[in-house]
């Protein structure tokens, strides 16, 4: 018996691309659970290969057709939030990688860690609008909350080298647009949003890089992960990825974390951590064939969506959970050719200006504030 | 009472700096004695200023002199190969900083170690000669043998972070003649070559990163400080420096430790291991200031050193010893204006193809290969 793994979004680009990391070290895993939201095609595929107690579906209908699907298979099939719940919960579980798009797995890693079970953490969302919730949680309860971004992946290797932290610098590779001039930024199409120039990654992630809303994100992610004020994290452009990021000490020694960009890596690491094992998967970095790494400071006004996200983190209370939820709305906006790329940070300050914070907010609070932003942005289209 | 400290070559440009860092932490560090080879103005200002309670002169007549200087001051004065094994032992050190140029304080640091003191090295040349015997008695009494070179003080940083270690990067600044064409090696003077681009130091160091030769020196000296296959070690050009080493994991992760060129930097680190103070000495990296770091392989056929010194390191036994001492006599002739910078490596190579290697040396050997191929560099110029 392996290490006992439950994936909540296994059939999204990260869980898929946790699962072929577990290929690699059969024998040192076990799928215990899986949960998805409505791909139960794929699904049922997983549930063939990897043989899990448990299958959860979010949605009831399309769990319900793949209970009858799977049915002597040896799986229970569970659905809706509760299901969610029991996957999150599995007993035999040791680590949780959460891995669903957006906040409706909250209640899942909440109950997850006060289960006592390690969490590894693909979505940043959940951090962002209720990292002190989670963060408090996870220390109450002792447990370790493991990045699988590459960038906090990268913070957290790069972290505990003694002496205080001066500086924590998150790299960003720019997006697509990086040199695209400001008049263009009303023709972007998705299509062009979508094509990142380094990661692999699903379309609501992609068009957050090609706005830097996804680096705004990271940042208030790394504030709560490693406890760190906002004065202590930088942002830089780095277009070649390969410098994930960087922590500064108060001796003057930087720490840099580097591979070639491949979700794969910061995924293992958080499998296999406090381990780290070796890397099945290809070349390791080549500097002298890469022959440069450059740094700059990103364009704020090119791309408002950096300040934005770190005002909002700044203020705090519901303000991450509005910019969030107006940001996912936005960028759907975006991808049904409903607004223009420079349309989503003036619809997400529009938003958040309107928003009346409330500080220190419970899970309802963040409900509310969710809901009460999408409602928004609605309005702002439509009105 | 401060961490008790002794530096071997107090007058010299590392222990220089070396003082200038306790001078940051008077309250912290008591300099309990000091040894120089013969510059004793300097040493008896440092005696007026540090209060060491003894102080070794190599030089027999000038510690002498010294003793006459400083009587009444409360510091005993020792002269000679034996003052220097007082110094290295003095019962309250804690820390004895090797810093003397060539191999003349190895008698004294073998013998620190066996009365159990930490050693920070930054002689390279110990660890380049008697790699082997320092090594084995540094684990016999169980003692930290703490880098100060730039390179491996990061190497050290960047170690045991889990996991298996695949590749071990040093980067080279490539010196002042890193773009000049092989055909104009020839006109290369002494001035040229101590115009060192990056880094402030001393001589002979400076002739040896013209040449290359510092980081072949240098790779020998990874390879025993960390235990390293020499398939493990390569050298990068980078010349902004700023880069010191790159640790890559068989994960795929590599870890880079940056800082600007700045030996008190590794120095401080080596003092107040395992402990990380903060730095008073000036600004943190600021990579979107420096835009770009590059890394290129290093040209081994306008830089035949690195070559030479990598194959004397695999070969072993007493050839490293051949090595570093034909270098400092090469070197020497080179400033005296005597043989032209490409006779450097031609001389070396000569000498090494020469010599009769013994296998597992002891001390003895190793002086005997150290006098013999200064003998032979000066029988092949003279001849």
């Amino acid at each position: 018996m392996g290490k006992g793994i439950v994936i909540l979004g296994s059939t999204g680009c990260i869980g898929r691309q946790a699962l072929a990391v577990i290929d690699s070290f059969r024998d040192k895993f076990q799928v215990v659970a899986l949960a998805a939201g409505q791909n139960i095609d794929l699904l049922e595929e997983q549930i063939r290969r990897y043989h899990p107690r448990l299958a959860a579906v979010l949605d009831e209908e399309k769990g319900k057709r793949l209970k009858e699907r799977v049915s002597g298979l040896g799986v229970k099939v569970v659905v809706g939030e509760a299901g969610l719940l029991s996957a999150a919960t599995f007993p035999e579980a040791h680590l949780v990688l959460a891995a669903m798009v957006g906040i409706k797995s909250l209640p899942a890693v909440l109950a997850a860690i006060q289960e006592g079970k390690n969490i590894a953490l693909a979505n940043k969302e959940i951090l962002v609008v209720a990292g002190k919730l989670v963060m408090e949680k996870a220390r109450k309860y002792g447990i370790q909350i493991l990045p699988v971004d590459s960038e906090h992946s990268a913070i957290f290797q790069c972290l505990n080298r003694g002496g205080r932290v001066k500086k924590v610098i998150i790299t960003a590779s720019g997006g697509p647009f990086r040199e695209l001039p400001r008049e263009e930024m009303d023709k972007v199409t998705p299509e062009m949003a979508l094509a990142h120039p380094n990661w692999r990654m699903g379309p609501k992630i992609s068009i957050d890089s090609a706005t830097l809303m996804n680096k705004g994100l990271e940042v208030i992610e790394a504030k709560h992960l490693f406890d760190l004020d906002y004065e202590k994290i930088e942002v830089l452009i780095h277009p070649q990825s390969v410098v994930h990021a960087i922590v500064t000490y108060m001796d003057g020694s930087s720490f840099a974390h580097l591979s070639y960009p491949d979700m794969r890596l910061p995924i293992q690491y958080a499998l296999t951590w406090p381990e780290r094992w070796d890397n099945p998967y290809g070349p390791y970095l080549d500097l002298a064939a890469l022959g440069r790494l450059t740094f700059e400071k990103p364009d704020e006004e090119r791309f408002p969506c950096l300040r934005i996200a770190m005002e909002a983190g700044r203020q705090g209370g519901t303000l991450p959970a509005v910019l969030n939820a107006a940001d996912e709305v936005a960028v759907e906006l975006f991808l049904q050719g409903r607004i223009k790329f420079p349309a989503i940070p003036h619809l997400i300050e529009e938003v958040l200006g309107r928003h009346q914070k409330v500080e220190d907010p419970s899970l309802e609070d963040i409900w509310e504030a969710d809901a009460w932003a999408r409602r928004q942005i609605w309005a702002l289209i439509e009105g």
